[in-house]
């Protein structure tokens, strides 16, 4: 079956700082057509950071649309042109303070593709060397460290909301089977 | 630290038939101000069902925001009112044709939380039973049944994309360890 929905007409309703959205009329693969409401985001990077002592690095954030903090590894909008593993690079050392050299790609994925393009990447970064942190002036964070030995409690309590932050959690179980 | 941010005036600048759209201007814990452009959705679920030949059931579905199809688990959005577990129940069986008398949440999670309240429940289906299909009219999609000594390499492929089916997927893997 072909899928495709074709754009037969395309409003911008927003352009903002993060997002932008529009509406557009679209014609289904039947012939009739239906309304689409899309947000375009620029992308993200997410590292799910492994200390020398085997921690993980998260941080807790206070998320406005959800009205309360969440617990993620770290992570951040691509700029506009930049490279993704090197907003990785940067976002781990913004954020944590930590520097890694080399960085594993975990997944590629769209958190809400529902009605959103947001495709973050997420890494697996080991080997850290410290450096200093330079928050977004807008940007309030604390930082938290978890043995890799918590994370299936963790899961098993749902005490992680966030999709990369289970996604990086769930991938370190799976490959690092001491740790399960 | 307190990292809770004040909503100090509130915009609405789209109210839609899936997602509605504020900006906030919003009180930083350094009493700072800064704005906040947030994205209000009713929520969604999604099922990771197994047929009794222990096959994964995935749809291909187009999604326009990210202009290509997705494979993904059975999910869809709650509507007002309606309870998740009920939900997961309909949308199921909406899509596949099975119905699923008991679930198992896995999950529930935000797949976009720098701007977007979307919360997805991801429930496990197990015990399947055949009911008829219904889609919605504006609904095109195709049913792709995986055997799941086949999610490792799917993983390992990355050919999934879908925050919400990694997370599931993975879950079988570390939950029925005898197909990995």
């Amino acid at each position: 079956m072909n899928l495709f929905e074709k754009t037969i007409h395309r409003a911008s309703i927003y352009k903002g700082a993060i997002i932008d959205l529009e509406v557009h009329d679209v014609e289904l693969p039947d012939g009739q057509n239906s309304k689409r409401e899309l947000i375009y985001h620029n992308g993200a990077v997410a590292v799910c950071a492994i200390t020398p002592d085997d921690k993980i690095i998260l941080v807790k954030q206070f998320r406005k649309a959800c009205e309360k903090p969440l617990l993620e590894i770290p992570a951040g909008k691509l700029e506009k042109g930049e490279e993704r593993e090197a907003a990785a690079k940067r976002e781990l050392q913004e954020e944590t303070g930590y520097i890694a050299e080399e960085l594993e790609l975990i997944s590629e994925m769209y958190g809400s593709p529902g009605f959103s393009n947001e495709k973050i990447s997420i890494y697996l970064a080991k080997d850290l060397k410290n450096g200093e942190m330079h928050l977004d002036e807008d940007e309030f964070l604390e930082l938290e460290y978890y043995h890799m030995s918590e994370i299936q409690t963790m899961l098993d309590n749902k005490v992680l909301e966030d999709a990369k932050t289970i996604i990086a959690l769930q991938y370190i179980l799976l490959n690092y089977n001491h740790y399960k």
